[in-house]
């Protein structure tokens, strides 16, 4: 994909300073632009690199005065930065255009595959599987009987989903994540364990994305819920039976244990353990590789394994920094009460 | 899948109370119970859900009697959770029904496969590989060449089994589970490492359960093991020459590091890190998160990290909390101990 | 594949003291060795298994003088250990040994594949795509459009590779990796998050290796970089925009956040944390579990959460251990301060 400076600002109501004709193929961050490809100036503290970069195009805002030769071809913008994030969206829908059913997938006889979706080759789409329009399914993935996915989805190569889960609409989900796989059930006997069977399902809401191998295990009963707009990491763990809120968002390789409900708007770090059962209100924020033993609040902000408030945590913490410094206090304390008493 | 009320009830052993005609076709909790779903009635808590449930059979204990109408078909058994237990089993087997081996599968000539299994389009079984009877490989498997897999077995999509390794009967691995993959093994050279080869194996014994992306790295040399019962949940390492006891369970994103012996009936809890070349005893107790560095004798119960005691974990926890408090506390008799010196 | 005594003895150069024709198929340790098993005797503390052990065969140093019987056949060369290591270097490049692409996998017209590569059932190798000499791509891996991966690699079944990656030689990827899942990016807009399109790539150059199911986010622009020599284990995350500098090594579930640079031969330890767009100095060492919330320079070797100087964190969690002493101490302290004054 070529496009020409002329090209690039009539797609984002700009207007050409330096040569219409100079083509870019690829998109750079400034300090590293190389001849052929478009780069954008928003935050001054960048501005020394304009002088410098080799970038063939770059994007500044329309009252860019520049102090020193440029050699790249400018194109001037009320905003550079949103008009950047456009071409940027704009490039990402182009590396998703592809469509058609691989010749090498298996498609059931039973399944409804919408319009212009793409069904890479090895992909393994089970009987009543219902995919809707535009959606995207890389090659090597697995949907199980009875699954539902919605429209205008990406499901990267080697995403599987058990039977009978539920996606929604604009989903993504990168490879490796598995949707719908056993809950940790398992009653105790006298000697082992017997499996408790896991026959309820995972719904994922509409705009969703989930990161590289997070796993989303299936309800006991009833369903796992990811809502509406909730953004999962890489290698997250959440268990059955759990509901996540609504746009909450939630780093790499944290977990939740079973039948935990995570309200809405929350922001969790990352490697991060929430133990099961457990209610966490809305706009609760959650340190890094805090674990959380109980409820929390609306917008609690704990750290601490387990975990308390942020603000009393780092003033504990910054005593266990000086905890052996206390210790000879105490001592020399204690000597001095003796020789007193 | 549709079943009578009448049909249920002689397969648990019941009797209808209500209209033996009338069917279903999922299973539901109480609270959820829509029409056309089967729920139970066991814990007397959520005997005010039975007089509002939609679910059009609920299974009840003999001796239930109602204070108000019901509008579902009953079925009454001696013991309405046993009952209904049995039923999810049932409809778990009927899942796992496929058999068969799928044309775009690829098996190898010198593979034996048993009789009433199910091999997925897309997995590839190596040479020499025998799967025992009645196991069923899901879609986009891997099993290397020369490895064993047991009858009763069930691979969910995307599982990888490298050469070599050698799984039980009645065995479990959920979708991305790595078996076989090579320990970290590197040995330092002058500027860079080394690869030492590792040309062990992993065996995984009868009715053990692995959860979704757990790996489980092959020996060395010899074999990583995990015993008869071993429960696994999602996202687990367990690196090479590692060996775990039978019967013991460990939550998820736990990691065991290499060549480290765990005893029998542990229960280790999730995102537990246990380093290398320890020794940990049986019916060991685990918190989560907690970090073990030495060896555990049977029975101890350990948090934190490094890991002590629960008990006076918990004990300095609550003072950890206090900190700012307790160096107040200092300050305050320093500067009186001046005053009074 | 079978070696009588007299062929290893060729190829390591050793002598034979025993019967040159006994054959061995396998390698095991000398405690473990079984009739048909070869095994070597390096250090002093196993000598005792050699006048036990069933090996067949076992390599040992010129000077070792029985004190017992010994049923083996022994081969002696100047270092025991070496020449086992050796030979394990050769059976494990036998194991690769496969070559020619399997007829059920998927490669574009336009796409290069060097000389003495395998290609293996089920993988799907995109536009434009080009694999050097010798490199083995196990079956079900995905390599998608303009991914470039080098000579002499190891790419195990089930490798996800995304479009436009660059993968140096000798660089070994075990199953489930993802290289160049979508960096975890999102601008929150008033009531949700819009999607910041991740355009960069991931370049990973010569002699890494890579555990399973560890995963490698793409840079939003730009390049996330993998140095050369670099050892990362099973189910880390390598968030967007973060470089790993030359020979270092991170052991399993650690997670690096977006933007980190990381110096070279550091040592990190298992289910570590590093916060995002840190510097991370040469030669640091990082114990596992620990947090990481600040800069490191060159050296520093740290624990905690967050975390410090590994001395000053062992000294307090010493005290930590001891806390509720130290409170009785201060209790007793102030009581005895009052009934002075």
């Amino acid at each position: 994909m070529e496009f020409s400076a002329q090209q690039i600002a009539d797609l984002i109501g700009g207007k050409v300073d330096g040569d219409p004709g100079i083509k870019v193929s690829s998109l750079s961050k400034i300090e590293d632009g190389q001849a052929g490809s478009l780069s954008f100036l928003a935050n001054p503290q960048y501005t020394p690199y304009i002088y410098k970069t080799s970038a063939s195009i770059v994007i500044v805002n329309d009252d860019f005065a520049p102090e020193e030769n440029i050699s790249s071809t400018l194109i001037r913008v009320p905003n550079a930065y949103q008009a950047f994030a456009k071409l940027l969206e704009v490039y990402n829908q182009l590396k998703h255009d592809k469509s058609g059913i691989e010749s090498q997938a298996f498609v059931a006889e039973s399944a409804q595959i919408g319009a212009n979706c793409y069904i890479g080759a090895f992909t393994y789409i089970g009987e009543n599987v219902v995919i809707g329009d535009n959606t995207k399914v890389y090659p090597g993935c697995y949907i199980g009987d009875n699954a539902k996915i919605g429209a205008d989805g990406l499901l990267f190569s080697g995403v599987k989903i058990y039977p009978d889960c539920v996606v929604g609409n604009s989903v993504s989900l990168h490879s490796g994540v598995i949707v719908g796989g056993d809950g940790f059930g398992f009653a105790p006997n006298n000697e082992s364990y017997d499996k408790v069977a896991q026959i309820g399902n995972v719904i994922i809401e509409d705009h969703v994305e989930v990161g590289a191998n997070t796993t989303i295990d299936r309800a006991t009963l009833g369903s796992t819920i990811i809502r509406k707009g909730v953004k999962l990491d890489n290698l997250i763990q959440i268990a059955h039976n759990v509901e996540i809120g609504e746009n909450t968002v939630i780093a790499s390789q944290s977990g939740v244990a079973g039948s935990t409900r995570i309200g809405k708007n929350c922001m969790i770090g990352g490697q991060v353990g929430i133990i099961g059962h457990l209610t966490i209100g809305n706009n609760v924020k959650i340190a890094a590789q805090s674990g959380i033993g109980n409820n929390l609040e609306d917008g609690e902000i704990v750290q601490g394994s387990p975990a308390f408030s942020v603000r009393e945590y780092k003033k504990s913490y910054v005593y266990f920094r000086k905890l052996a410094r206390m210790a000879d206090d105490i001592d020399n304390l204690k000597k001095q009460m003796q020789s007193l008493q």
